[in-house]
């Protein structure tokens, strides 16, 4: 198993790798956005879709991938009222074509927290 | 990145490709039953279950695979009460082995909808 | 597609394979912990984390592989307050480096479960 850490995430506490590389595949783990603290941002909900949105692409490019290497999300939301955001924001970060995609409201451990963001990368030809 | 549409998919306006090959596997995105017009498909359960299937069924179709290809599920039910009907449906359109599947109650986008499914796909050898 | 079943598994009534493996991939199916004749255990909450994580460890198994090879775990949880206790005990039985995970808050078919684990792991070189 190799273990993908953006720089300055080593010193998580949570039994998680941010990223693990298997073949030609890298799993991403569910990302929210966070501040400069490491601890989860809440504020405005565009914030936070384009903060997780940041976390997924900072967990690739460790694994020098991007964003276009992505081939399928599931994004967690905590409401369906914020669908309408979400897809308006997450549409203009794909732009080499769209990864498949599971969008499901679910509640989280953090309170507060309404977006998480997992993906699946493929680094193959 | 390999975006697979079923004829008559290409007009979705959601930022997703309803599936994505990547090497031997196959990503397809949480599908629901659809209306001819693509709207969601509001109605008896039984053939809200059938038409989501029908709808995994036809991504994969659109990638030269069929449902004996499935290798995953992810089900996403609105409601508890509906395992029993979605076992029974489900039981009967996977002919050549079960996939792995993980089945959990959330909420979706759409306030009407019941019966999401996800699936992974492989076509190798 | 090749089924993978733990000893004493190959009854279940579920529409569904404890594990399948595609390529070098072992998908395993949302695991609970059991009771000796299959039905979910339902008690104190340590036991049924420690059961959950046993029996993805027994698909694994089965297949000829160990919970070291896993490289993504969704985790689902009836309640937010069972993270810190998830976490903890987690985080001892996995020892050879953390898989890539997504841990969300969402209900199950059986009214009394609280804990469900799905995996994939990975057995490539």
């Amino acid at each position: 198993m190799k273990s993908i850490y953006p720089d300055g995430r080593e010193a998580s506490t949570m039994p998680l790798s941010p990223g693990v590389r298997a073949g030609d595949f890298i799993y991403v783990s569910g990302q929210v956005a966070t501040n400069p603290d490491g601890t989860p941002f809440i504020g405005d909900i565009r914030g936070e879709i384009t903060g997780a949105i940041d976390a997924v692409e900072a967990v690739l490019r460790a694994a020098g991938a991007s964003l276009d290497n992505v081939v399928k999300v599931t994004a967690f939301l905590s409401n369906a009222a914020l669908f309408a955001t979400f897809n308006e924001i997450y549409a203009t970060r794909f732009v080499s074509g769209f990864p498949a995609r599971s969008t499901v409201v679910v509640a989280f451990g953090h309170p507060d927290v309404r977006v998480e963001i997992e993906a699946i990368g493929y680094v193959g030809s």
